[in-house]
């Protein structure tokens, strides 16, 4: 079963395009955990147990696991140990690099780590991004457009035609001969969504920036979605994560979780 | 002090442009080193112990070390502590992400491990290299060029006038402010680093590709070359690394590094 397969079956079954950005912050987590030996780990650990059901998947941006060095990067593999296998392990790293040093990433998240995907930034091209490619079981998120305000300087790029943005995106839809590659498109961007699902009208997207970073859920949904309504997340972290600083803190993520699930549904 | 003023202090101090990537591959290095617990780091202490007075900079691509997970990224933190503060450590982690994550990823760098410089990619734009920028002292190497063959993809995307690395060359000397910006142009591009010159004439560049990837380094050097007759870096993995299976390793290294310090200052 190729990744974007994988996805889309997960996707039907739990009636859900919900991506949970596990980016733990130590210092929003609630007070009690950093009495824990691992306090990120108990928190994920908590959040997955309470999530796992209503989540398509989990994302991890991985700076926040680099910011705490050799116990960050501890915390992140036995986080990946408590996700079951009906959830989607993605890690948001956009990394990019020569090939020699992208097989050695590839090998840090699908082998050294059971990550089920990874974000990419495209902009070395195809030789940087084709070793995430070639195991049709793991998949590959290239960022495509951004959801920061200076997405612009360069992702406008314009040749006269096409926008550098739109150029990547055809090149996405190129590079999936395995049916594994996807794009990030932040959903403060909503309304350049719909000019990408033209071009690339079979590959999952994935959409952060809803909720703290200000995204439009509804316009996002609508332009996102493909010609079977679905083929997208939607991730929310901090939105989902940070709700108490008490024992019932993991229920109200549940709770959270279980609301944008429905919301975004209702605009499908 | 800032970055830059001190990378040509050490490299004026040195008369040496050299950096050396400790780009460590476990089947790469002699064989008896396995038997240590933290192999990676012994042979790390060795190419330091017989590098670090010709060496101006040590550079880590961090994919290296990632491959090893945890162990990896334990033996990156104590790698850091053998270097002394006369060779600048550069984390080749080709970052580049939306604000919040990008202070992530500085912390790991800056703060939390003690590298004087990152490598990033400037696909987001400005806010996702400006952290980066904040502490004068501590460097950023964008990365413009890059020595792979699909780098054309992308970074020769024209707007009719202006090719994409060139904007991105344009506007890392805007982002220069507080003297701590650099570029990324790999050596297999000698040809136009002459035209980036042009452009920045005053920021460092860091060239890795000579060697094993096949860069010409006559013209690398003539082209990267500034007014004052230095302002860049030749950086070395494979071609320093791995001479000998036997105890004399580290003492080969040393040689080969400084025939090629002495080649660069040739072409100077």
């Amino acid at each position: 079963m190729t990744f974007n397969e994988n996805l889309r079956a997960i996707i039907n079954q739990k009636k859900s395009c919900l991506s949970i950005g596990l980016d733990v912050d130590m210092e929003l987590i609630p007070g009690f955990l950093l009495d824990f030996e691992a306090p990120i780990l108990e928190f994920n650990k908590s959040i997955i147990n309470a999530t796992s059901d209503v989540a398509a998947a989990y994302k991890m941006n991985l700076s926040f696991y680099e910011a705490y060095s050799v116990q960050g990067w501890r915390s992140l593999k036995k986080t990946l140990e408590l996700i079951p296998d009906s959830v989607m392990k993605i890690a948001d790293g956009k990394r990019g690099d020569v090939a020699h040093s992208a097989k050695k990433y590839r090998d840090a998240f699908f082998k050294e780590l059971s990550f089920d995907a990874v974000t990419l930034n495209p902009y070395l091209g195809y030789d940087s991004v084709a070793p995430f490619l070639e195991d049709e079981s793991k998949g590959a998120f290239i960022v495509c457009l951004t959801s920061n305000e200076s997405a612009t300087e360069f992702q406008f790029f314009s040749d006269g035609k096409t926008l550098l943005f739109e150029r990547i995106a055809e090149k996405a839809a190129e590079w999936n001969i395995n049916d594994n590659c996807g794009l990030v498109v932040g959903a403060t961007k909503a309304n350049h969504l719909k000019r990408i699902r033209e071009i690339a009208p079979n590959l999952p997207i994935l959409i952060p920036g809803v909720g703290a970073q200000g995204g439009d859920l509804k316009a996002s949904v609508e332009n996102a979605r493909d010609s079977r309504g679905g083929g997208f997340l939607i991730n929310s972290s901090r939105a989902i994560l940070y709700h108490s600083d008490d024992f019932e803190f993991a229920q109200k993520s549940r709770t959270a979780a279980w609301k944008l699930r429905d919301e975004i549904n209702q605009y499908l």
